[in-house]
C-alpha cells in the first residue's frame, strides 16, 4: 500500500491552496510551455538516453563538462540510482532531513546512522558532525536542508568535503532548492572526485510532474556507473524538451528568487505575529511550531500544509508550508486565523 | 559510457526513416496530443503518485482489479523494479529475447540460465523448456517475441504457469507487442498469483518518449511490493494524462493492427522475394537474416534498422525492421535493393 509521506498529494482530497508542495510560486514558464506544444510529435520516439542536447545546455549552465553530469527522472530517481550503484553498507544523514534519503539507502540494507540536528539550535549542522564521517560509504547533505530551509556553514561544507575525501566516503549534497537562495556562491566550479551535487528541474521552474532532475559527478567514472544503473530511457522526451527551453529561462529565475525570498520574510512575519515558533529559511518554504493539529484543520478550508511527524528528529507539532503569491499567503495567513479562533 | 544496444538511435546519427525502433507507423493519436495540450498547467504539479484515474481506466481496459496494477516510467522501469524487489537469485530467460530482462537480472547478481531456441525452428520456445522451470526464483517470457514476432503456443503458456505455480517462480509475460497481433485471446481475465503481465503504450500507441508501462500481478501482496520499491513519483504527469487519453482510442488501435497485419504480409513478402531468409511474426517487427552487414549499408540511405548482433543466440546475420506505413515500407525496400545492387 503506498502511503504518501511527501507533500503535493492533490489528489487524494479537494484541495484550492496547495502550500504542501515546494514548488515555485510563479508556475511554469511560459517559454516551457511553449515548446513542449512546438514539440509534442517528438514525443512519439525513444528518448536520447544520452540527453545530448539537455547535457551541453546544462554544462554551459553549471559550468560542468558533460561528461560529468547524470540526468534522471526527478531527483528522486537519481538517489535511488546512485545508491543502488554504489550500495554502501554504511551511510550518515542528519535528521531531520528529506526522507527519500533513507528509503533509498534502506532498499540495499545500508546500515544507516543519524547526526542529529537540535531544535534550540534551529536545526543547524555543527563541526561535531566530522567526528561521525569516517568509516561512512555515503552521506547525504540537504542544503538548504528539507524540511527546515536552512543553510549549511560554507566553512563546514568545506571541511566536511575534506573528511569525505579522506575518509574514502561518497558525498552527495542535495541542492534540489539552492536556485531559491538569493545570494548563494554555491561550491567551487570543481567538485572534488567523491562529491556528488544533486539538483532538479521540479522545484524552481515548476516541472514537478515533469521529472527531471541531475547530479554533477566529481568523477567521470562515478557519473558513468551511476548512468549505467537501471534502464537507459528514464529521462522522457518532455522532459528533456522542457529542461533546455527552462535553462534560457534567466529572468523567470530572478523573478523568481525576488518574489519568494519577499514573500518568505511576509509570511514568517505573519506566522511570528500569530505566536508560532518559526525557523530561519533560506529556500521557498518555512518550517514552524504549532501545538494544535492546524494541517487538519486548514483542510476545513481546503488548504493542504506538510506535517512533519514523519520526519526523523521532528514530531507532531512541526509543519512546513510553500512560500506562494502574496495573495495566497495572505489566504493561509487568514485561514490559520480562522483555525486559531475555532481551536482556541 | 552508454552504448545504446537498442533500436531507435535517432539522436546520434542523421536518420530519415527509423526501422530499428517498434513504433506504431500512424504516431501518437491526435486524442492525446490534445489532452497533453489541454492539460498542460498540469504539468507544474507533483504526479499522482497512485495513479488512481490511469488505473481505473487501465481496470477496466485490461478487466483487472486496479490494485493488482503497477503503473511504471516505461516497461523497461518496471522491468528493473520487479528485479529489485524480488531480488531473484537464479531466473530463467529464452535467448534470443529483449536484453533488458539480462540487464536487469544481472544488476542483482542473479544466476542467469538461457533456455535457446533454434534458427531451424523458427526460434520457437518449446516444451522442453518445462524442465529448467524448477530452482528458479523468475522466469520471462516475451510473448510475442522480441527481435522475433513470434508468439508461445497457448497451451505451452499454460503449462508454464503451472509449472511456475508448482516450483515457486515468478513468471512474467512479457506483452508489450500484444496488441499488434490479429485476432489474439491473451491468458484468461484471472491472472494466476505468481504471474504477472508486463504492458506498454510505448509501442501501440506510438508514445515511446513518454514513458509509460504497467504490470498487472496475479497477487495485490506483489503489486504493493513492486510499487513500493523505489521512487513513488516514477509515472510523470504527461504520461499519466497520454495513458488516460490512450485508452479510448479503439478505432485507433484497430486500424493500426489492420495496416500493421496487411504490411507485415507485404514486408515480408518483399525480403523473400529479395532472398532474405524472414521468420514469421504476428508483431509490428520481422526478423531476417541477411549475410552482409546490411544496417550499415543502410545508414547511407539515411536508414536506420536493428543489427540483432548483440542478441545472445543471434549473430551479426540477423536484423529486424519495423512495420511502417506502405510508403515508408516501399522506401526501406527500394533501398535495400540498391544495397544489394551495390554490395553484389
Amino acid at each position: 500500500m503506498i502511503e504518501n509521506f511527501h507533500g503535493g498529494d492533490v489528489y487524494s482530497r479537494e484541495i484550492m491552496y496547495d502550500f504542501s508542495a515546494n514548488i515555485n510560486p510563479l508556475g511554469m514558464p511560459d517559454g516551457v510551455k511553449r515548446a513542449l506544444i512546438n514539440n509534442i510529435g517528438k514525443f512519439e520516439r525513444y528518448p536520447d538516453i544520452r540527453c545530448t542536447e539537455l547535457k551541453r545546455a546544462l554544462s554551459a549552465h553549471e559550468c560542468v563538462c558533460a561528461e560529468n553530469i547524470v540526468c534522471g527522472n526527478g531527483a528522486a530517481d537519481l538517489i535511488y540510482r546512485a545508491v543502488q550503484t554504489l550500495k554502501p553498507k554504511r551511510a550518515l544523514i542528519s535528521a531531520p532531513t528529506f526522507s527519500e534519503y533513507e528509503r533509498a539507502l534502506s532498499s540495499v540494507d545500508c546500515h544507516l546512522e543519524h547526526y542529529f540536528t537540535h531544535e534550540e539550535d534551529n536545526f543547524s549542522v555543527r563541526d561535531d558532525i566530522l567526528q561521525q564521517v569516517c568509516g561512512m560509504d555515503m552521506m547525504f547533505i540537504c542544503n538548504p536542508n528539507n524540511p527546515v530551509g536552512n543553510l549549511i556553514d560554507m566553512d563546514l561544507l568545506g571541511l566536511i568535503i575534506k573528511k569525505c575525501a579522506e575518509c574514502g566516503t561518497v558525498l552527495i549534497i542535495d541542492e534540489c532548492f539552492i536556485d531559491f537562495v538569493e545570494k548563494y556562491s554555491g561550491i567551487d566550479c570543481v567538485i572534488p572526485e567523491n562529491t556528488i551535487i544533486l539538483k532538479a528541474f521540479t522545484k524552481i521552474y515548476a516541472m514537478a510532474g515533469l521529472r527531471l532532475g541531475y547530479m554533477l559527478c566529481g568523477s567521470r567514472t562515478l557519473a558513468d556507473k551511476i548512468q549505467d544503473c537501471g534502464q537507459c530511457w528514464s529521462v522522457s522526451v518532455p522532459a528533456q524538451i522542457a529542461g533546455i527551453a527552462a535553462l534560457d529561462e534567466n529572468n523567470y529565475v530572478l523573478k523568481s528568487v525576488a518574489l519568494v525570498t519577499e514573500e518568505r520574510l511576509y509570511l514568517s512575519g505573519c506566522l511570528k505575529k500569530l505566536g508560532f515558533k518559526v525557523y530561519p529559511s533560506s529556500a521557498n518554504f518555512i518550517l514552524f511550531k504549532c501545538q494544535f493539529p492546524l494541517d487538519k484543520l486548514l483542510l476545513k478550508h481546503k488548504i493542504a500544509i506538510r506535517n512533519c511527524s514523519d520526519y526523523i528528529g521532528l514530531g507532531k507539532e512541526w509543519f512546513r508550508v510553500a512560500v506562494m503569491t502574496h495573495e495566497k499567503n495572505q489566504a493561509l495567513i487568514a485561514a490559520i486565523e480562522r483555525c486559531i479562533q475555532t481551536y482556541g
